[in-house]
């Protein structure tokens, strides 16, 4: 360690060794995001135990201007947790930070630490028969504090809100060290400015998110999954809302799938297959629960609300799942569009959201204007309809080598589907964040009242720019770190 | 108009005459707040009748340091519309922004200006079937802009969410005359920190709400009201969890009541009589209600859920209405409590909030405390359970004298009340906000970590401090407005 380094020997006295790494190869892992998109270097990291240990961290970070990289499960999708190329930051992981500290089923309350991965949270609650209504593909590895950070979303978010509608209070430790607690889960507190808020979604940028006081529901008593099929986006919107109008309380999932996406899946995906017969051109899955064993048996509910649908030609075939395997082989092909699609070819993908009231609209009208301009592509819309969350894909033309169209195409079209969001009333980031890979374009479409307010609340926070730099704010040329 | 006050002269050519008010009699009624306890001056009160004449007001006021007061309805409870006594400011008030732009009832939305009152908000919805579940005494004075800038409760909160829930999308005005569109109702939106909330509960201090895009809820189809007794606040929580773990979905009021409360009523409010022949300690007053006609009756609910409560000894006796005119009779027992109180004697108020979980805890310890550090006082807790949310008066000794009593003992209860609700983790301020009144308290009793981020962020946002200076920030001495 240099001598000249003496805020690293304090930061070591703080976490211990146990909680402090240097060496590269065992730093590795953290410096690439998961998709390999960025890779940064950092002088170390530093793995607290204790909210006053990250609260010791960041005074010494503070006082000698370190910029500090907060990190989770390191599972985002938009660069978000890792260090840029200086080699001046450390990496804050909050992955030793893994205790729930509380949980009261009778509440419906739990309080965790940052680090507690998603998967863990869930099992312990399911020991209390209540659950957390949030789930996503990285589950494994997603911590609570990156949840919060990034205000995840994922399937559920129909019936119970993203992130942010779950989390009921707030414990986090500002640039300088002072330990905001905000814990309390108060369902009526006018204190000024709701500062909680603030750190959902803040990625990391106002300070470090320690702990939460979660919302938990009840463990689900079943479900039943079903499959339709309809002619439009703007049909599967109309069978939305009258599922939404029958069964405001149990309908907890809402997707539609193009006959593209569809086809895809069964072309690349092993052990798939269509749950209808014949072809259709859009594919809608429907997930009813209960959680109240009293309450009415899902699958008399959603096949008596699709009899109804089909009578009233709102859908023109469905399909129950049998059994909670076919159940889940109708969510594989949904979570797999992803991955069919990027063994189709080379793609742009977009995490994007409109009005949910727009959302079918905006698939019809971007869609062709995508492919007139670019010729040869090919656009799939799909996504949560409850939500007005679209990921939509831009699938290159046939034979376009993929560094090509990367970088050729890549800084013309992502443009352009902005372009359209925004006119559309949008958000060009719907769950990801903004991270690194959004921030220019952040710049470029804010209106100066927003981009005001951003700068000024990051600036005023992190006055020294310490907490996550060059994520998320674009801060004005002149400003440090932007 | 002086001469050298070239900016009212721009000022008026932006709202014309019929926007800009000088004469003190034409603004006395907007000078003092309603309850009488709050009286200052001001140079003028202009009342634009669009967001961009607002932008410009702002623009003009900024440029020349001119403080701005915001107000809507002017009813509030803390000062927070009303200027102080310098007579620099300018009142800007916001009721001829009173139309109402969108109402989509398949969307469940509604877009409405910051001077559309309450009362004709609910009226316009009922005509589409639709309502705005959040209502309050001065529903027939209290504007959309001041409903989100001091949150504002009520009874619906258990089921609905304070206003906080109910605002999808917001369109303010930055005191530089930026206009923030946020109109958009975005389910899924990850752009950065969310500048909605700072409105929301912020008192005009960070910009002026000009709009909202407010979540709606379908037309009751029927209610039932009912009355029960129990024991103890601890019997009245267990009866709390019980009806919200069995009816969710349609308990949306749980009132409790203490003995001496009730009677109170009883002896000052003409033609009210107790519900329940025998004398009990609480009662508690209950309301389900049913938003889909094909929904469980509500009466049947409620039947059904007493008896077994009866059974299992949570409650000791119970009546439902026979009639809308016994339900608005049950209502009015509650609603009259404050005005019999004040009959009763002269009496200090507390808005407070804690935990659901701790309230009876609360009301348990609180009250004996207070009475006995002040001999001869009485305290009477009652309020909304569901929320945590305690109306706690202490009432004066016998005889005591209105002006000693206020003068006396005021400065030591109040404080005394708070420094047990933040030992039992809860709010000074539940529902009416911090204005005037309690800005002494909420810098006493916040933490570093808190005064720090309310003040960082008042000051970068506002940074000549024209924005409803002196209300709910308690800026650092040497600040201006302090």
């Amino acid at each position: 360690m240099p001598e000249n380094e003496k805020w690293q020997e304090q930061m070591l006295a703080v976490v211990g060794p146990k909680g402090f790494v240097r060496a590269d190869d065992d730093m590795a892992p953290w410096l690439t995001d998961w998709r390999g998109r960025y890779t940064g270097t950092a002088i170390a990291m530093l793995s607290p135990a204790t909210t006053q240990e990250t609260s010791d961290i960041l005074k010494i970070a503070n006082e000698n201007a370190i910029p500090v990289v907060p990190q989770g499960g390191n599972s985002g999708m938009v660069g978000g947790a890792t260090p840029d190329e200086s080699g001046q930051s450390i990496i804050l992981s909050l992955r030793r930070m893994n205790h729930i500290r509380s949980i009261a089923p009778e509440d419906q309350l739990v309080v965790c630490e940052a680090g507690v991965v998603l998967q863990s949270l869930h099992e312990a609650l399911a020991e209390k028969r209540q659950r957390f209504p949030l789930t996503l593909g990285g589950k494994g590895s997603a911590t609570v504090g990156g949840l919060i950070s990034t205000n995840a979303g994922g399937t559920q978010v129909l019936r119970h809100g993203t992130m942010r509608a779950l989390v009921a209070g707030i414990e986090a430790v500002l640039p300088d060290g002072s330990i905001f607690d905000g814990l309390a889960a108060l369902k009526k507190d006018n204190r000024g400015y709701d500062l909680k808020h603030l750190f959902v979604g803040g990625e990391g940028t106002l300070g470090v998110v320690t702990a939460a006081t979660l919302k938990t529901v009840p463990a689900l008593v079943d479900r039943c999954v079903a499959w339709a099929a309809v002619d439009s986006a703007d049909e599967a919107y109309q069978l939305f809302r009258f599922l939404e109008s029958r069964a405001p309380l149990s309908l907890e999932g809402f997707e539609i799938i193009p006959a593209t996406c569809l086809a895809s899946v069964l072309r690349h995906i092993p052990d798939t297959r269509s749950p209808l017969k014949d072809a259709h051109r859009w594919h809608v899955l429907i997930e009813i629960v209960r959680d109240q064993a009293d309450a009415q048996d899902p699958r008399s509910v959603i096949e008596n609300l699709l009899a109804t649908a089909l009578e009233r030609d709102l859908i023109k075939d469905a399909t129950l799942a049998a059994s909670e395997q076919q159940a889940e082989d109708f969510w594989k092909i949904r979570d797999s569009i992803s991955e069919a699609e990027r063994a189709n070819g080379p793609a742009l993908q977009h995490d994007i959201s409109v009005p949910v009231a727009g959302m079918a609209q905006f698939i019809n009208e971007a869609s062709p204007v995508i492919e007139a301009k670019f010729p040869g592509t090919e656009v799939a819309a799909f996504g949560h309809m409850g939500d007005g969350n679209v990921h939509l894909h831009v699938k290159a033309p046939p034979g376009a080598q993929t560094p090509n169209w990367e970088t050729d195409y890549a800084n013309q079209i992502t443009p352009l589907v902005h372009d359209l969001v925004i006119a559309a009333g949008g958000s060009i980031s719907a769950e990801h964040g903004i991270g690194q890979s959004k921030r220019t374009e952040l710049e470029r479409l804010s209106s100066d009242a927003r981009l005001t307010m951003l700068r000024a609340i990051k600036t005023a926070i992190d006055p020294k720019n310490i907490m996550n730099p060059g994520k998320l704010v674009p801060l004005a040329s002149g400003q440090s770190g932007s």
